[in-house]
């Protein structure tokens, strides 16, 4: 191998790892390499597993640790990014109190950078995905919760207790009226637009519509199945029901990109996970809102925009991680 | 004089500008030099007074243009920050593309520095006031209007369109219902909590309140000259109206507060302006709305300040930014 700075980034879930190794200009050098978190064997099994992963991502790429400049590793919070500690995450029963980057560093005796998985996700995407061209950006990451990376100028804004962007618990609506939130909270917009409460409206929605609707239809012969992704194909077809409950989400996803406008004022906003998928109807429909319900100069420049890495962008953005700490260095 | 970097800032407003020579340690060396604006005589005039402004800051402080290192101008928005334009100010009227940092650097010689006032008066917060122990504070000023400023670890969040840190619009309540903000959209915190509309919320209250108020008294002796100031002096005196306007008050700016605290987490979030001498309960019940409506794990760790600055933390931070930028170079 030439002597290019070669990086290896992990994501760990709730389900599963995944990592690749990385190179200098953000290209994985193999698919990832997978393996299933079984977070209910414990933590010690769980570090062994994030060591093997690395250790399968480089064998992926035809490496040897030599080879490695350095490691990123993305995990779910709560957690203390500057301590590289996993604290006690909802994500990630019974771990509590992980020394994740001393010991993968130990483990591989190389510079180890750990950091929230939306961050890395936003800045992968900042760095060779949707956001590339941007000075700075905004990932909102749509998922059973929702997340989000603010990014500044090549800064990733950690936040002073590893909570920044926590953008799923920006308020939109009233916090004594608004939708309950999982945090306790109400009218946080997690409690509207993430892919579980996109259905609860669509089953909210279903009861008080009156008149046709394929979805009914759909959800009375697949209760159990009624996802997100139902609810958006259905908007697809022109179904009026999923339609509504498509452009809520449209317009509630807006009104949280609305707050992160005026606090700081992005170049671009990106929306990443499972709906970014769902075509440049919602994008330009978000955009709308943005528009319509945003501060009027900086609203009418922002660039709104789906994300481009897909499910790779935590392990390319925990590699980007790295990558910047050695830049930084 | 020694050879210490010397900093002349200037903060220009609505209605005065105000400027003076500030050491490297950020203390100014005389009371500010102050004049009038008079922005109805046009910008060229309006140069030449900051020019004026910055000569008699310069000379209270008994020293020469070669003992200046840098000057810093702060000006309130629309602006273009990286360019050094005021664009079209709804404060300085009829000003309009207005090269203020051009001018200023020709005038004087000087490398010269422009900022939003609001984000300045944030920074010299950060250097010298409420912030200096912290790594990333967040200030929101409170007066006619709501502005504020986000500074992480010695950065100022300009945004991409010259517009971070406008805290006044963040929302706070939904924006078909909300109170009408003069931005023309709904339910923006500026609505609910600057001077102004403490004022408005005051008389509807008034309006709606059974019992006995020494408000109602003050109100129908003196219409003219009802300001949040005499709602903040009665509620210091115990009485219920005023007490309930200004507890409402303290919720709306921790829904405000609870909004960047999602978006970028800082160690510490500080109130300035004219309602920042309004005494630690107020304080006190910002902070527990904050803990009580905030994202648990960073809202039960934010520090929460008045201001310390007062009136001077726009020169002091104007000059700040001079320095950051020499700094920085």
């Amino acid at each position: 191998m030439a002597q290019q700075a070669i990086y290896v980034g992990l994501d760990v879930g709730g389900t599963t790892m995944k990592a690749a190794a990385v190179t200098d200009a953000g290209e994985a050098l193999s698919p990832p390499a997978v393996m299933d978190t079984n977070q209910e064997r414990g933590q010690e099994a769980g570090l062994e597993t994030m060591c093997e992963t690395i250790r399968r991502a480089i064998a992926a790429a035809r490496l040897k640790l030599k080879d490695i400049t350095a490691i990123g590793v993305a995990t779910p919070g709560l957690m203390d990014i500057k301590a590289g500690l996993i604290l006690d995450p909802p994500n990630l029963k019974p771990w509590k109190n992980v020394p994740v980057r001393d010991h993968i560093q130990k483990a591989f005796n190389k510079p180890t950078v750990f950091q929230n998985d939306a961050n890395a996700a936003a800045y992968g995407e900042f760095w060779v995905g949707s956001g590339q061209e941007a000075n700075s950006m905004v990932l909102f990451t749509l998922g059973t919760g929702v997340g989000g990376g603010v990014i500044i100028g090549d800064m990733i804004v950690e936040g002073e207790h590893s909570h920044g962007g926590e953008l799923g618990h920006l308020r939109i609506d009233r916090p004594d009226c608004g939708r309950l939130c999982g945090c306790g909270a109400r009218g946080c917009l997690e409690a509207y637009a993430s892919a579980t409460n996109v259905v609860r409206r669509a089953r909210e929605d279903l009861a008080a519509w009156r008149g046709d609707t394929a979805l009914r239809k759909y959800f009375t012969a697949n209760d159990d199945d009624f996802t997100a992704k139902i609810v958006f194909d259905h908007a697809h077809t022109g179904d009026p029901l999923a339609l509504k409950v498509v452009d809520d989400t449209a317009y509630y996803l807006a009104l949280g990109a609305c707050a992160v406008i005026a606090a700081v004022d992005p170049e671009m906003i990106v929306f990443g996970g499972g709906m970014g998928a769902s075509g440049e109807w919602f994008r330009a429909q978000i955009d709308t809102y943005i528009r319509r319900f945003g501060l009027p100069h900086p609203a009418k420049s922002v660039k709104v925009k789906f994300a481009s890495l897909g499910a790779d962008a935590g392990f390319i953005g925990a590699a980007g991680c790295a990558r910047l700490a050695m830049k930084n260095k």
